[in-house]
């Protein structure tokens, strides 16, 4: 028996992750699933963010499905350092992956690129670099103060997600892996980077590479995302190219991601890149498409691969559907896509 | 008497600025122009990056007008921190001004956005942050090398450009302002940026203003570029940011920068945002429309309005008679703007 954790979370959050566990519930039908309350929602009522006890119950499923966690009412970093990151650092989840595809049907906001022309995966280290809450303030609040933010980075989780990024390139129709940086500015770390991602190439030789600089590769990716195959970057660009690549693709709505811990030495986690949404909550109209896709990473990880490709295609014909501009309907969406992998499943 | 310090640079550097300099004779007649050979090939030749002498004769010019430096010879870091970030920390250039327009006549990546919707400019902090040049690197080139890159903040250098920004928010017709940073993260640093954002709204009452995290903003700057009027933000999300700027509006041959210090205790300094593109340089195809327009922030700073608006006049309607498709005559298009801006002042 398969055991997912599943932490809705806040606003949406609840919604998306309704549809999600629908087609779980087919995809997987020997999973048990044991919801947990964090969120803003429980930091309010009873001031917690992650007891111990909860993270070591977390720490003994196979795999975490997560909606979304946050709310203007907490300020900011509490939730993020206190819930999501310390999964992402504690439970060593290094590879933090971000596919994106301009579904056939779907139409982003490029004019010259068509369905099925981006296809896309950006494997984003998850455990160090600008992530690492390392910095501090002095003098706070005075005309003198000055406030730090200290980016570590190790050959260790340099080189462990590098060799990540080049077997999943090695996997791909095209083989090819983009490493990004700003070693030009960065100049220690950038140079850890390069120099690490140089040496592990070498173990793969099929693999065709290249190396840009962050801000170059924010613009391609809106000049020509067809040109990228795997991208594999640090914790923070990962952040800020991944919501480009979201956006190219047809928006937030429709990036799925995993935060993966590849060894298997605690739980992966697998969450939309969306955040909670507050202001469609309740609504039923928030689009469940990315933690649906989200499941589809998680059977993946799982060894399901069948169950996994079930689970996109099912997207995939439900996107290729759609009415654009008409407005998501998320428990019909959640319906129709769960019986569409059943039919898939046979 | 106004002096203009001329540094061409590399690659298509002295190409664009040679055109960037018939421009600038005509717009500024009573001005006297020193070139200074920098960059690439005087590294190579002489091992030198930037004397202090040549360093003390810059700073006796009224402003800097730089083509664009660097080659793949020199190691990645050894002219952008010896000469250009230099230049930009040592003459206090806090201000690093970034506009970007959909020009009419021209076509962007994105299907919705019609010339004139896009107008918008990026006040990105020129001094600190992750520029300061504060990291290092242990037991580098081992399987135990660790590498730090620190961000250093100051409020000083917070509110200076914050302010600035507002000023110039208000100024323009929209008066909006958006502060971008990664507050849920970076929380010291995204901290001190956020009160100072907050303490300092309060003398510009007629600026509405927002706050939006670095991984919203570049998707919004895909997703809806519209909306934006002025942006505040730090040096290394100012330089992601700005280059997705520039991707929405036709690309990096059009986008034009100023480093500025705005007290005027050193020359403050106009560049294209453009690299020095060896792969085109020596074949007359570089389209110095950035160059150009960089003349034009350069006479703006300098008091000389009318003569800006010429020259950003005159851009406009070179843009305007081109044929898409049709390859950049890189001397033509100087004369032609030249010739405009002549026509235009009279
Ligand atoms: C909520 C925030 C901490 C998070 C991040 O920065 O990683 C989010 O932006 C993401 O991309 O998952
Ligand atoms: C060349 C490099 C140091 C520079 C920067 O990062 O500021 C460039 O990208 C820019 O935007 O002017």
């Amino acid at each position: 028996m398969t055991r997912i954790a599943v932490i809705p979370g806040d606003g949406i959050g609840s919604e998306v992750i309704a549809q999600a566990r629908k087609v779980l519930d087919i995809a997987l039908p020997d999973h048990d699933a044991t919801e947990y309350d964090l969120g803003a929602a429980r930091y309010h009522r009873t001031g917690e963010i992650l007891p111990d006890s909860v993270q070591a119950e977390l720490d003994q499923h196979d795999a975490i499905l997560l909606g979304a966690v946050g709310d203007p009412s907490v300020p900011p970093g509490v939730l993020e350092r206190g819930l999501l990151l310390k999964l992402r650092f504690d439970f060593d989840q290094y590879v933090n992956l971000r596919p994106s595809r301009l579904w056939p049907g779907t139409t982003g906001p490029l004019a010259d690129v068509k369905p099925g022309e981006i296809d896309l995966v950006v494997v984003r280290e998850g455990t160090e670099g600008l992530y690492a809450g390392a910095g501090g303030s002095l003098h706070t609040g005075s005309s003198a103060e000055i406030a730090t933010e200290e980016s570590l980075n190790t050959r260790y989780g340099t080189e462990r997600v590098i060799r990540d990024a080049f077997n999943r390139a090695s996997r791909r129709e095209r083989k090819h892996l983009t490493c990004v940086h700003k070693a030009n500015v960065l100049t220690y770390a950038g140079d850890l980077w390069r120099r690490t991602f140089a040496e592990v190439a070498t173990e793969f030789p099929a693999v065709t590479t290249e190396y840009q600089h962050v801000d170059a590769a924010a613009m391609y990716l809106v000049t020509r995302p067809q040109d990228f195959d795997v991208v594999v970057t640090d914790n923070l660009f990962g952040d800020i190219l991944t919501d480009i690549a979201a956006a190219v693709t047809g928006g937030i709505g429709l990036a799925a991601s995993g935060c993966v811990n590849p060894d298997h030495s605690h739980p992966s986690m697998f969450e939309p890149v969306h955040g909670s949404a507050p202001d469609i909550a309740g609504r039923n109209i928030a689009d469940p498409a990315a933690a649906i896709l989200s499941v589809s990473l998680l059977l993946e990880q799982l060894g399901r691969g069948d169950a996994a490709t079930a689970v996109s295609d099912a997207v995939a014909e439900e996107l290729a559907g759609r009415t654009p501009a008409e407005p998501v309907d998320t428990t019909a969406t959640g319906d129709r896509v769960a019986e569409r992998v059943s039919r898939i499943l046979g």
